[in-house]
């Protein structure tokens, strides 16, 4: 070894040990007679010292380092004359008698510091230089911790941690696959997985009776902030199981990371159903840190003359507790927020409470404050807040008031990183209509669409719905929300040929598409397959949430921009037409596309 | 949870506890008024009880059931008549108040049996009636705690799993890629990765110090029975290491895993160069469970008038210890087996060291009495031994022999697959010249390639041979060897930017070719990279030899065959032509190739 102890190791109780370090320069400190190196590396800083009377060589030495060379020091653990009680280290340094460079460094295109001077695009194309920041590489250890536990928790409850197959077959039911030609059977190819569904449910044939794997899934659809062409899912299935079962086991997993990982006590995990996280919520994945319910305003607010609200689909409303201080020009710019193109309300009505009791709206006009106090009443309002309408479209006006509420909570300072509130999400619609969705292919669209996936089960209190109104299913599926984010989901799944070949039917595919894309799994439903059921938890998005950070990006080693580009690598890129030919594809790129 | 306990859990004393079990039916046991069946799941057999005082309801199920019905039984325990010692349930039954199919089956075409009926193919096409035979599931027990023992062995020791994307930048410098079309970055392709070498290194410039990954890695070769297109490694790189400090650290390891997973104390491992590996076993990865060293007879042999001798390149034996008694008709045997196209030999010669010290050979006519005792000497041979000789061009004529020898040792019965027998092999050649392998592009051949990876440091004491003679360069690499199997291989990386332009040049690369397929590397190369190396163990194979199998298929839960198709799900397969057209591909399979 390069070195007999780390850079985060030494203490007071080393005193007189002769030590070798090895590690970067995080910073030399010439104080005339006297120079010190902060030496950094994965584990702290230890400071070397140099002074008068070390050797000339050494000193000579000295003179040529730069920031981030690559040196390894030996010599002796003295006590420190002033002390830096903030370095587990502080109390120490080396006095050095000898000095090798390992390797030179030019100066970095950023500071390697917790606060960069760094922008993202150089930062992601030297992302080997900005791993080496604190902040940056505790994501991943934090990472790399919460998947040691995770399995720790897994393999106690005898599940197994099974490899599928990456090289599967494509099957573009759900988005669009990766697909990879192959060699030595030309004209066909491989596809990525989205998940190891399939495979996971084999298992669960196979008698595995519990299963997972932190496990690579990859879709090719078009990128946002939190997504990426290739991420990472820790799935898990179980035989024999009723939905609660799934539950308590996995809320028991997040407790035990909460736990062994942030020191957090989770409590219990409260329930709600789609249709109740929609009409309280406007979201189907709703940040429950804070209430601010919505409250349907139809009732209250209709016939009296407001041509807003009477030619409404809906009128809702929400009370930000202690917001009634909000000045005119605030609540202007919050209209201007809810009338940007990503929300798109039509205008904002509000309603102040204030706090001598008295109520006052923007609609004073058509509303009298004797109405207003129905509004306070619906509204749950106390003097000191604020009540918010929007009114339009019914669907529109949910999605639109939901980022309101999320705004509002934000500006009210409701959303602490540092406080988290799990919910199970139950109930799921079994399908949903695809009207062209652009993350499937165009063929798809005009159909009935998996809202989970073809493989979940319908609610067998809904399995008199399938043939006359099948948007009406609900599905045993079940979504984990912490603070607004979706974590994991899952579903009780079909265990029954006949079922599976029924839900085929109804997402649009033919009897022979069906057997030739899903036969295998269809086949192994003949052959004694168990009732099973399972989830998948993202668990790039269970790390920063973890993490305390919005951006899956900060918790992936080498991630893709939005392009699904590896700026670092240069990649994709080009491929030869020895490749081309021996692949036996053409690439149709040139042809102005 | 549709049972209580599993179907392994029961026992004395659990009597009188009422139980509800579910699993599949083994066996359906009608002796007239007694009805017994086995209910079978992951973790035993548990024996079911009928009896004419059953409800009729349940008798009538019973009559329905056959083999592999996933049947739910609840009951009360009852101490069994007749126990069965070689069940941990056998003390026990259930006896039967409610049944509940819960799936039918068809019945299976092979029986799920420890020995089945079953032959490979249908087997692997009804991989999932496979998984449910004990064997096959135990070899994926065991892979799962091989797994979990790897990451407690090098949490402990401060690695970092650090997860390594799967879509990267082809560089067919080595096997070659499967690629992947970029559907948003049309014309360009991602490669899957043969490993994940140059981003491990790249977290070492990022100061992560000691990194591994349990990760699956593709290549895309034509198959052998022992090589899947995707596979799976422990990959692990550490820095400020010198060679010896890697193979402590992973000698460590397998220790370890011995140790937790199969309770056998590993000895310290020996070392042996490559050209020692060559010269007495003709094999990089000789079986050190047993001698029977090579022993060069061209200096005892030569000018006695046998031709075949004196034109040979090189004459070599082997002495098979106590295998005097060989009879003429098993040494024509031999004889036959070594002149087989695969061994390819053109003869063998053997002398017999008999039990009464006399010594008689197959040339007798050219090698007096006199003469066998020189041989004798020569290979250590005692009363009783088997000398067997061949003779030839070097290399054809090691290889022949390593082969023989191996047959010789399985013969002999010293290949006990219960004795490990691990060893370093080191000091391997940097480089060796492709003449036209057939796992490599054809553009390649004709040049130097990498014997282990074009990233490994050649050992400094060599480096004046790199322009002058560089087939004489060794690098510093090693291989780790168990049983004649290699388990894992690594080197000390090259960290200076020019030595490894050097290298690229050496491996025929333009200097443009070289920084635009690799310059991401040699660039961190430039910003205080750190003196590193590492090594991957083949995980399928590390389990296929704990389990005692020759091949790696038995230990992946869903392998694909010779031709690298999954048969189950069958695939690879052909896609759409509207995504064919968003890939901006054209396949020309159809075009008669």
């Amino acid at each position: 070894m390069l070195r007999t102890h780390t850079c985060g190791e030494l203490r007071l109780s080393d005193l007189n040990k002769e030590v070798s370090l090895s590690g970067w320069v995080q910073k030399v400190k010439d104080l005339g007679g006297l120079t010190f190196i902060d030496l950094r590396d994965r584990y702290g800083i230890t400071q070397l010292a140099f002074d008068s009377d070390s050797a000339e060589d050494i000193l000579n030495t000295v003179k040529t380092l730069g920031r981030e060379f690559v040196i390894q020091a030996s010599g002796i653990v003295i006590e420190r004359e002033s002390k830096n009680k903030n370095n587990p280290t502080g109390d120490i340094e080396i006095r050095v008698k000898a000095l090798k460079v390992l390797n030179a460094s030019q100066t970095p295109p950023f500071t390697i510091e917790d606060t960069t001077d760094g922008g993202d695009e150089l930062r992601m194309k030297y992302r080997y230089l900005d791993l080496r920041r604190n902040e940056v590489r505790k994501n991943l250890e934090l990472r790399h911790r919460m998947a040691i536990e995770t399995r720790n928790y897994l393999d106690k409850l005898n599940f197994l941690e099974v490899e599928t197959p990456v090289l599967i077959k494509s099957t573009p039911e759900g988005a669009r696959d990766f697909v990879v030609p192959s060699r030595m059977n030309k004209g066909q190819f491989y596809a990525l997985p989205q998940s190891p569904q399939t495979f996971k449910q084999l298992l669960m044939v196979a008698g595995f009776d519990r299963y997972y794997q932190i496990v690579k899934c990859f879709r090719d659809e078009d990128l946002r902030a939190d997504r990426q062409p290739e991420f990472t899912q820790i799935d898990c299935e179980m035989s024999f199981v009723e939905q609660q079962d799934i539950l308590d086991t996995f809320e028991g997993l997040v407790r035990h990371l909460f736990k062994t990982v942030k020191h957090i006590d989770m409590p219990s995990v409260p329930h709600m159903t789609y249709a109740d996280a929609m009409k309280f919520y406007g979201n189907d994945k709703p940040d429950t840190r804070f209430e601010m319910k919505f409250v349907e305003m139809n009732g209250i607010v209709k016939g009296k003359n407001f041509k807003v609200f009477d030619e409404a689909e809906l009128v809702v409303a929400i009370c930000a507790k202690g917001a009634a201080e909000y000045t005119r020009k605030q609540l202007d710019e919050l209209t201007e927020w809810v009338k940007r193109p990503q929300i798109a309300a039509t205008g904002l009505v509000y309603a102040r409470h204030n706090a001598d009791g008295t109520l006052k709206s923007s609609v004073d006009k058509f509303y009298s404050e004797e109405e207003l106090k129905k509004w306070a009443e619906a509204c749950g309002s106390a003097p000191g807040d604020l009540i918010l309408v929007l009114a339009g479209a019914e669907e529109k006006t949910r999605k639109a008031m939901s980022e309101l509420r999320l705004e509002m909570g934000a500006r009210l300072g409701l959303r602490d990183k540092n406080v988290f509130s799990p919910l199970w999400v139950i109930d799921f619609p079994l399908l949903e209509w695809n009207d062209g969705d652009p993350n499937l292919l165009a063929s798809l669209a005009g159909r009935w669409h998996a809202k989970h996936h073809p493989f979940t089960s319908p609610n067998p209190a809904d399995f008199h719905l399938l043939a006359s109104d099948p948007g009406a299913v609900r599905a045993n599926a079940y979504d984990l929300v912490i603070n607004g984010v979706e974590i994991g989901g899952g579903s009780i799944r079909i265990h029954d040929r006949e079922l599976q070949a029924q839900m085929f039917d109804l997402l649009g595919f033919s009897k022979e598409e069906a057997q030739k894309q899903f036969g295998f799994l269809m086949n192994a439903f003949e052959f004694g397959a168990p009732p099973h059921g399972g989830l998948a938890f993202g668990f790039d998005r269970l790390c920063s949430l973890f993490g305390g950070s919005d951006s899956i990006r900060d918790f992936i080693a080498f991630p893709k921009n939005n392009s699904g580009r590896d700026v670092m690598i240069d990649s994709p890129s080009e491929i030869s037409d020895e490749q081309l030919k021996e692949l036996s594809i053409l690439s149709t790129a040139g042809a102005g596309s």
